[in-house]
């Protein structure tokens, strides 16, 4: 992060936060809260990357460590599931299941969290209130953030991607402010058309799939300006 | 148009082109050659639209008359198919047969029209005969872009959309250059299906399918804007 960017540290009960704003932020700048993906956590490269972006273009961007993540304890469960996921790894088994079934429980403890953290958030000093509210999280951080937009008003824009349908499609079909949706075309872990199936169940009016050809990691940078180009459309007043 | 922008008509054997270039091109700026859409022409509002995005862009863009089309004359065949289009609209009928067979006639006229435009535009003075290429054709102007660009070594990328496969997926197979695509969720003339067969078609290592919520002609504008970033992304030298 660079001297433009200011950061600051918070907790929210047990969940440890990262706000970051631009130097000089204008008055009304909307906030972004963004999740990362599985294992890892709120300050890594990822989300240092895509939160220069967006801070950049004059939003404040908050993000939090997920349930079992970053500074956050393990819990035995945790230990478990991942041992699992490890083991379907090594055994050249299909991740979906247990990715989808982890994260379906991980989204039950952080949906409230991300409620709580944006209460908190809307009375820091440096946040406006009123301002608009976006979310932007891909893989795990969709598996939560599709059961949190569905449940929360305050969100009036997502970009999420690369996740399977199977907890989320009802949530999503309770969704209908802009989407826009990342997905890999040659995605080794998550089939094609549940990508698709995932993306047909949000009933926003204003959607937008991208997808682009690569296997799951491959999901291109460039990905990350549009999402920036996608805030400002929808929460940057013209 | 505007003042920063140079407009240039030109013919190629029977066929009109205009040329629109920004007033000072940088030198070994890039070429785009664009489509017009069916029942269209070359200065129609969505292709000086585009191009005048484009130009600001830094690019020189190349619009020709398809066959039966703007300044070019009309032969029995075309008024035939035509009559045959309206008449399939007015009874509700599917106009996919027709058009995929009238766009397919369309496209073996206008491959070598296509190409001896481009060999005639890159000894213009204003045309560095070693700058990069693309293409940018929406509708018919896919239906004609396809197998010209699977002809011609010289595009170098390549933006398409809305169109049936049925006479384009073999020309999509022997297409390798970086490809952004753009497809509506919710066409009514093009089954979903259908759109992403031909997405998929393209042997493409770099290819991105954009998906936009709404019906054929609601195809967003911005759209435009991120045709223009996709070729500066692969024409324009770093």
């Amino acid at each position: 992060m660079n001297n433009d960017i200011r950061e600051r540290d918070f907790t929210v009960g047990e969940v440890p936060g990262v706000l970051w704003s631009p130097a000089s932020a204008p008055e009304g700048a909307p906030l972004i809260l963004m999740g990362h993906g599985g294992g890892n956590h709120k300050k890594s490269p990822a989300m240092t990357g895509r939160a220069g972006l967006l801070v950049t273009a004059g939003f404040h961007v908050a993000v939090i460590d997920a349930p079992g993540h970053g500074d956050r304890p393990r819990s035995a469960h945790d230990d478990q599931e991942i041992a699992e996921l490890y083991r379907a790894r090594e055994a050249g088994e299909p991740e979906g299941p247990i990715v989808v079934r982890y994260n379906a429980h991980l989204a039950e403890l952080a949906v409230p969290e991300w409620q709580s953290t944006l209460d908190t958030l809307q009375k820091f000093p440096e946040i406006d209130p009123g301002a608009p509210v976006g979310y932007y999280g891909i893989n795990m951080a969709t598996a939560i953030g599709v059961p949190f937009v569905a449940a929360e008003p305050r969100i009036k824009a997502a970009v999420f991607g690369q996740h399977w349908p199977d907890a989320l499609t009802e949530h999503a079909r309770r969704i209908t402010v802009p989407v826009e949706f990342a997905m890999q075309w040659h995605d080794e872990h998550i089939p094609r058309e549940s990508a698709l199936a995932l993306f047909d169940a949000f009933a926003s009016k204003e959607k937008t799939l991208h997808a682009n050809a690569g296997t799951h990691k491959e999901l291109p940078r460039f990905e990350a300006d549009s999402a920036v180009r996608f805030f400002v459309r929808h929460l940057c007043p013209k």
